[in-house]
């Protein structure tokens, strides 16, 4: 098999992690596997490079950030291969720039053009584990450039596609994707499974696990996605496509805290009006998630809309300066619960189960919004972590 | 002027030296000039980076020891570029591969096989201030590559090289080159000037200043070097051609402490055998300095060399191993003294005015050898800090 592992900042954190982290790669090529390893900076390196270049500017130049942040990845990459070679297996470090990672020229905010990977390729075939700089690539002016957060996941995946890697695994602290944050559900269960999209909403709706981007870039390339503890060995968490998967009804419920409600009363109930509000909040780029118009009476409407809680007082900033007759209204002491689950699409019955489980514990929903494989509602923040044990529960997703 | 400036590790060992430099680069901007500033690693950060990989191996591999290290000259460069912009002057960082620096394969020792300076000269052109990470360059196939120790003064040199620079200033921790050790004798003076022999001598014999790649460097490329300290204004040693000079008889006293002597005895006054003693040193790699061979007395000839004193017993097995009937002593209690000037050339009295002044002080001369340049006289090592202050007199070189 090829394999295409990536280790974050907490697993490369020390000298003695590295270590570890050679004797799992090893591990995996003495099963006669072909390993290309991806790394992130080890944990404080990259912020500190930050807190440096702050030092000088509030404001640092994007194009040196690159320069300045990259070099906390070259230099696990370079320690890993380091520590591989002592160990007797032939490693070779590669940059980004060597790995043939090719991006546009935004610079601290990459995106992946294309991937040239003849030189990782020639590498393997020579019997060598590859270690690769992660977050990081080459604009076709030769600068280097790095991809923003999560960039070493996405460098792990990207490359994994452009191998055809059978497997792609993205080591970090925690074991996996669990049914709900453990934190408030003791009784959550690490799920073995998970399709790409439920990922996405979860990843979204604030499991921390992977970021969007890489799950998105998985699924367009078909990979093969593992999420697992490089602490441990346990079994991690498969991510892949629907068709894959026997369908797990639910696969989890999600918290996410971060979200405020804004209520717009007194809405001329006529067409444009809607339009005009959120063009205003898409200008001033604040990002919109659930959004709910009630039909209206007498010709007036209600709009309510969630934002994060940070863009709060930049949205309401907004509309009032729409200078329309509104009536604004906004509570960010709530919170969005959403189940997600693939099985939904085929089975009734589970938004009025997650209805009735929150009405039977006096939960009062404030909004409710459903795609095909996720229902998500808004509900007093006090009831939140409430509302994802009752859920949870009444799911039976511990089983 | 085109200006290339060089700061080395303790000119940028911390945030607040770095700033320092940043306005001292400034200041030269401010006055009409173009500047590239070549930058080392913070001090300390590359001893770090060594003694992370010697954590996992005893003999790290050569190339990807260059991987790492070079990150530290990648983090200097972004952290001045950046203090260059906060204050408003355009900065741009390059690493060695941007400058153009093309090295041979030759990982931790590469050599400079070319510069192509179009990305520098393209962004002087538009104002801005070229900030190189020095020490490093890359190979034809895309490796990262490093120069050695030194690397950055080289990096400096080749680029006022390929630029056709009117000055390349290098900023250490001390102000220049002096007529000797100060901490040997207080009345040791500066040199406003030197000529590259003369430096090239002193480096040699332990005036570390400079290294002699890279006067040897600036000698080929005729490049005007000034070294002096960033740590205050005061103006530094001006290192140029020897047409140039004014011509002082004497510039300076040097003192080596690392020699050791060895004499062997009873060698066969034949030809042949005296190759046979250097042939077997040479294949064993060690360092022969001064060589001595009296004329022999009934066949039987002496010949006295000497050597690094870490290489003294390496050099005594060698003999041995000859299987030769020669009596060999050795002596690592000497040291050797030396008087340098371009001026001895043309006139005459110099070293006998040398080995009077030892003899009114009872120091006996155990070898004696002398270039154009330069006198050289092993002495016993207690006498070495006396036969330098006393020298340094005899010649006036605190006038």
């Amino acid at each position: 098999m090829l394999i295409v592992q990536k280790y974050g900042g907490t697993s490369v954190g020390t000298l003695e992690r590295i270590d570890e982290v050679a004797k799992r790669v090893i591990s995996a090529k003495k099963k006669g596997n072909d390993l290309v390893v991806i790394v992130s900076a080890m944990s404080g390196e990259t912020n500190k490079l930050i807190e440096w270049a702050e030092y000088f500017s509030k404001n640092p130049n994007d194009r040196e950030m690159d320069v300045l942040l990259s070099a906390g990845e070259r230099i696990t990459s370079a320690l890993l291969a380091i520590a591989l070679s002592g160990k007797g297996f032939e490693a070779v470090a590669f940059s980004g720039r060597q790995a043939g990672m090719i991006t546009d020229e935004f610079h601290t905010k990459a995106k992946i053009e294309f991937i040239n990977p003849v030189a990782i390729k020639n590498a393997l075939k020579e019997g060598k584990i590859v270690v690769i700089a992660g977050f990081q690539g080459i604009s076709k002016n030769g600068d280097v450039t790095t991809l923003g957060r999560g960039g070493s996941d996405l460098s792990a995946v990207a490359i994994a596609g452009a191998l055809n890697a059978d497997l792609c695994e993205i080591y970090t602290d925690v074991d996996g994707v669990y049914t709900t944050d453990p934190r408030i559900e003791p009784k959550a269960r690490k799920l073995d499974k998970i399709s790409y999209d439920e990922m996405l909403e979860l990843a979204s709706l604030g499991a921390k696990v992977l970021q969007n981007r890489s799950v998105e870039l998985a699924k367009k390339l078909n990979i093969n996605l593992v999420t697992r503890s490089s602490f441990n060995n346990n079994e991690g968490t498969l991510i892949i496509g629907e068709t894959k998967m026997e369908g797990a009804i639910v696969s989890g419920i999600a918290l996410d805290r971060n979200q405020a409600r804004v209520t717009v009363r007194n809405v001329d109930d006529k067409p444009g009006v809607a339009a005009k509000i959120f063009k205003i909040l898409s200008q001033k780029e604040i990002n919109v998630d659930m959004i709910i118009q009630n039909t209206g009476k007498d010709g007036i409407a209600n709009i309510s809309f969630t934002v994060p809680q940070n863009e709060l007082d930049k949205a309401i900033d907004a509309l009032n300066g729409l200078g329309e007759n509104f009536s604004i209204e906004s509570d960010s002491e709530i919170v969005k619960v959403s189940i997600v689950g693939v099985g939904m699409k085929s089975h009734s019955g589970i938004a009025s189960k997650a209805f009735e489980t929150l009405a039977q514990s006096n939960i009062n929903m404030q909004m409710i919004s459903t795609s095909e494989i996720r229902i998500s509602m808004i509900v007093e923040a006090k009831y939140g972590e409430l509302a994802v044990r009752i859920l949870h529960d009444a799911y039976e997703l511990d089983k």
